[in-house]
């Protein structure tokens, strides 16, 4: 069986950890969000790509979800020392190595695909991972700070405002003009499943969406018979981690269950599930010509996932009929 | 009083050390050799210009030289994990930091005595640290391994090799085209005694040497009363440090006291300090035309080198006469 995730960082991260032990014997390819990336320090980061990397590879710091285990900042320290930032970004002394091997391989002309490629086979993460884009995106939020509208990059927006202001418009700068990562798109038109886990709608699978050519992929795919199910980030009215609520309030839609089904709509995703606190929006999904499911979906550990992750197949079965 | 001081790494840094001592109110700049550059791992490494600025800015690991202070190797480790190397190259996660900073100034667009001069406002080494040049010179080595020709760059040469093999030519490539940095043909014009510490006479200050206008700036200054000395770098017919006899034989000089010094010839050096153990090199020193006395040059700590450069400087005013 072929399946095709399209993967923010850390939901998405843990989900596919859960897929591989449900469904061992796929070959499952993973469309990774690059709207997040960022140059630091002269570094290109990817940080959704290598948290997958290292979630699926074993080399993640477990109680944060991103970055490496058993870590240290001395680089990060003594960038300090020279009074260069910022200091908010956590880049640790394992994770700068992962960095500076993709900004030397970038430099030499290898495009991301090739270098996410390299980098894995080291991780051997079990899945086949491809960059959304090898052409640069990134997202951009529009926010208002003292009256001042300004734009900052996502990873400002995130990490160092924690998301503590209302973001006006999410934007990701430079989706219009790029193209699928090679790969991409044959995957998503050979898959026999594709799902959307419980990652970001709006700055994960939504800026992944937002690369033309990979949404009509998938719509396409979905036409011609095959199901695409998603699992909702929202678990009673609040993302199951993160901040989903903010950025989704900034393209209008409400942090539940139900409003994220609608926003992708029945063009897009055949299935849905919701967690069974929320078994009441399944009614509302289903009206909206997608199938619902109330299902357990915190990924508490391994084995919840798995099961979450066999729920979405069988959803996914029950999908194609 | 302005002094100049052409260095390379460890034994022009361990000489400037014992300079500040010895003449605590002089202005002093260093012209830094930069043929030693190397790019690893997409960044940009100045072993000279490092070794000077972090020994006197105390940051130096003192027992090998080079190097931070209290340093770990995770980065280095990691990308070894990547399999990307060198291997043979010790670049310490302290000292990343410097490279990655470095990296990402010139990337901006900061020529190196810009970089340099940023990174020496953390160290405040107490001199003023330029680069020969804002140029790319890399010096090469010319070695025949296995009966074949080959340029090999000169820390390949030097660390990964340990100047194991012949070399049958220095070469310091792009010095032609070399422009010297900012400041350092006016810092040898205004100079009120110039000297050559007991640096390797080939691949350190014959490098800065080699930058066009550099050498001819010196015999001017010379000309015109500016007392030029030099320091011998090998005593009893030995270098004191490093492998400075390989690379002098490269360019058809012995490795003794008086062959260095007639190799920089009485055009360039009026003054120059053998050790007492090469007091029998005092004539033949004398006979070329260059003042000469014989004095213990072994730096064994800070006291013994600010007496050397005591001794250096007391003969720069008995030149000038």
């Amino acid at each position: 069986m072929r399946i095709v995730v399209l993967a923010g960082g850390i939901g998405g991260a843990r989900f596919l950890r859960g897929l591989k032990q449900a469904a061992p014997d796929a070959e499952i390819t993973v469309v990774g969000n690059t709207g997040d990336d960022i140059h630091l320090f002269g570094l290109k980061v990817c940080p959704d790509l290598d948290t997958v990397m290292y979630t699926l590879g074993g080399g993640i710091n477990e109680e944060q979800g991103w970055g490496r285990l058993d870590e240290s900042f001395t680089v990060k320290e003594e960038l300090a020392a020279y009074g260069v930032g910022p200091e908010w970004f956590g880049l640790g002394d394992r994770d700068f190595a992962t960095h500076i091997v993709r900004t030397q391989m970038l430099g030499a002309g290898f495009p991301l695909s090739a270098v996410t490629e390299a980098l894995c086979a080291r991780w051997q993460p079990g899945v086949r991972l491809l960059p959304m884009s090898d052409d640069r995106v990134e997202t951009h939020v529009a926010i208002e700070v003292d009256g001042e509208q300004k734009a900052v990059h996502f990873q400002e927006y995130w990490v160092k405002l924690r998301a503590s202001v209302d973001a006006k418009a999410v934007v990701p700068v430079g989706a219009e003009a790029a193209k699928p990562a090679p790969g991409v798109l044959e995957a998503i038109a050979a898959a026999d499943v594709i799902l959307f886990p419980p990652s970001n709608p709006v700055v994960s699978v939504g800026t992944i969406l937002a690369v033309p050519g990979i949404r009509e992929a998938i719509v396409e795919a979905g036409a011609a018979g095959t199901p695409v199910v998603g699992l909702s980030p929202i678990v009673g009215d609040a993302p199951v981690r993160g901040m989903a609520d903010k950025v989704l309030a900034a393209v209008g839609v409400e942090a539940t269950a139900t409003a994220v089904a609608l926003h992708y709509g029945s063009e897009l995703v055949d299935g849905w599930l919701v967690d069974t606190v929320d078994a009441g929006a399944v009614a509302d999904v289903e009206a909206a010509g997608i199938r619902c499911r109330a299902v357990p979906l915190m990924m508490t550990d391994v084995e919840a996932t798995a099961a979450m992750a066999r729920e979405a197949l069988a959803l996914a079965e029950e999908v194609r009929g």
